[in-house]
């Protein structure tokens, strides 16, 4: 069935005959196997240009920023997965991907957007202070939060964003998006009326949109850090299992709201 | 409901307070991002143990090796994917991941065990030709397929192995497993009757296993570099959407088998 | 980690003890197996409601109507996933459900809610040509299709709409909703400038919400329906296999826009 | 790329032209739509064929039997997901449904092919006892479990066995696989040294395979069944939430076994 208008699928990413494959127009195997990271290759997949080292500095670190934090929803979810289908390696890697969505890690890319919503602004003649408080006062007026600011467990401050920042500094990044990032978090109070600390899905854009990270892909980051971290979950839950202990665990205070036949729970 | 024995969740991987995230034993701020690749990260999330250099550089090699071959079926289901829901990246990132499966990237992990095996009655006292001859003659005699060996496109050689193998001698990694992988090519045609050249899926664990990568992780190595590759292919297909063309081109010669009512086809 | 308010999880749908399965306040055992057809529990686990015979009438027939359409792209994207991991039945479905989003299947929550909009302005005082106009008009100020109209096949007429409207007919459904989806076609070429024929995504939501299926779970519709018809493509598939065959038709006619390196293509 | 020797994909399940779809040579429209239930329509999607109405009571039974049974691991993982990433509920329903595996849902199947093991035996001249003793008898000796028996909650007796083989003898069922299955209840205490009774994962593929439903695609029972399910714990989810408080309690005595750096969890 013809859907669109389209009917010759086109791509620019690879080609390939018997003897050789072509990445981006370089020869996979004589100019990139051995002379790129995989960090550095996923940025030439995803641009069709090589990443230079700043950029390659702080893609790295936040791709390690990002790629563990513990028992989180979606390893919990992963490990609940693999117990009950051990089999399917893939199956639970996918089912923690799907966890990656608008609420937890997809704030990487809704924040990029605000930072280059708050740049335009800037470009346009505003100050970086009217521009941050002119954004903020339009989320708060349309109910929305500000993605990548509060988090619930490091109130105060996350630790991973000063290491970013300063990673990016070190490597010699551009750090306008740094210091929007930064505009927005003084003007959040006064809007907000509390203070939510620039957490580590607003640090990832920030530094990344330095060095030239494509914010329509934002949300890969996250994805692509997390797969590693679960792959890791997942080793150790083959060894020493955790899935069904925490599925246990998850509801031994369930309350059950509903109603129940007669005689339900009496001695039989 | 209780499963299983444990009742209480374990892990080794993370920890942290509202200050410090600790990750394998290591502040993850202080010691991890800004130090560590993303790849040497990987290797450290899953063994607890930071890479040597002849480690990171044969696991960087293999990550780039597998992360992309144009539109292969995966690609494809993941293109099909977001061009139907576009609003959830991380569904067709784990639509592509759902493909990593037995028959096509799952190879690499039976290829380990199958080196594995081999070493293990090198190790009891047998050549590595009888050991290799061995099990083939067992793969055979059970009508199963030799894992990683031959390729539909690169019938001669793929040239990825020869690349691998490369890197792998000039990083000075241990090159026992390789000489396994190429035992079991020489012994193939005598036993298997056609010629099977050991291509990627079987040259990933012949290097990774000489570099102290686990056998039982092999499997994470695809999937973790495909998702690379596939977050690629979805920015592409943001911009340049191809999936319904690739649909509709799919479904061009398909044949219908079935019956039909009467008077169907016939102008109404 | 705590996230959001809430820490105590609660259910009411379901509870249990080593005697007896409670379901929405009824015995599983006792008052539901046997008793009650598949569609007709599914309706009572989301609404907490037997459904009436006009309401398990018209449930049924939009399940018959949206389970199977050839081979969609979604259905290819899961029969190429099973063909390239057939050990995981699970994930070949997964894939083909992640494809029910907001382009495909998605349209009849989207339509639902825009018959709930047309509706609420009828309470309003509204006439109900004055409300559809109006609804028409402001997705077209803002640039947006009209979920639910036009069909890539079937563009005269999609042949599952009256049949649809003919079942609620005669089981004696409340027609409100599809009076509204009537008056949404009527109004639509005046201001959108073409003819779009009610489609079947429209349709779902038309006759359902008539007989009280909440607006909130119209998406669950067509991906139940879809799960039946994945199953049955994947029985044909691990039969007679097409999967590989649909990917490679489907690049056959592939253009490759990237560069090359010299030489590539040349005889070796 | 050519992969396997088909290049042409093939079906018999469904064609459709502007005018008429075509499901199993039947047309949708008229025949199908407002003339046949879901389940019965599963049946007919799967097989080709309609179901008796043997066939269909049971085959409805046990989706009733299976679709829910509280906030088991595959719908904690799913409403987990759904907390993280509520844009994408298909994205939920794969998650869930990735859950369906060897361990938990996937024993209906291991379990049918476990009872045509033991009919084929008898077909071949073995006394109904003799083929069931011998049948776990290799099972034991292989060290792997017997599908279908034993269960964590319901430990003396599952209450919707009884009341599956109920609807089955009402309906007229020809009842051979429950007899086997039986059979292997009864031989299982003095082979393995413990009563394991009868599951309800058992209990489906032996009522099932007496009508005729495809042993090949058992799995697709509880897999549908549990979509039907899911989509009500995800309504649930949208309206009071318990996704995150599910992640919260799995990991209150969550216990970490790995070592920490110098000084964490000291007072900054």
């Amino acid at each position: 069935m013809k859907i669109g208008k389209s009917t010759v699928p086109r791509t620019a990413i690879c080609t390939s005959n018997e003897h050789t494959i072509v990445v981006r127009g370089e020869d996979l195997c004589n100019d990139l196997i051995g002379h790129l990271s995989f960090a550095d290759y996923f940025f030439l997949l995803l641009t069709g240009r090589r990443p230079d080292a700043a950029c390659s500095a702080v893609l790295n670190a936040t791709l390690v920023a990002i790629a563990e934090h513990g028992l989180v929803p979606s390893v919990q979810a992963s490990r609940m997965t693999f117990a009950a289908a051990p089999d399917a390696l893939q199956g639970a890697v996918a089912a923690g991907i799907l966890g990656c969505g608008s609420v937890i890690l997809g704030a990487s890319e809704t924040a990029g957007r605000m930072f280059a919503d708050v740049a335009a602004r800037v470009d346009a003649g505003a100050t970086l202070d009217d521009a941050a408080t002119a954004v903020v006062t339009e989320l708060k007026a349309a109910r929305r939060s500000i993605p990548g600011y509060g988090h619930p467990l490091h109130k105060e401050v996350d630790p991973r964003v000063g290491r970013l920042i300063a990673v990016a500094t070190e490597a010699g990044a551009d750090l306008r998006y740094v210091q929007i990032a930064q505009a927005l978090e003084k003007v959040i109070p006064g809007i907000v009326g509390k203070e939510l600390r620039l957490n580590v899905s607003a640090a990832i854009p920030a530094v990344l949109m330095g060095v030239g990270f494509p914010v329509a892909s934002l949300r890969g980051v996250p994805i692509l850090a997390r797969t590693a971290g679960l792959i890791a979950h997942l080793a150790e839950e083959a060894e020493t299992p955790s899935g069904f202990a925490l599925s246990y665990q998850a509801t031994r205070e369930l309350q059950y709201e509903g109603s129940v036949p007669d005689g339900f729970g009496e001695a039989p």
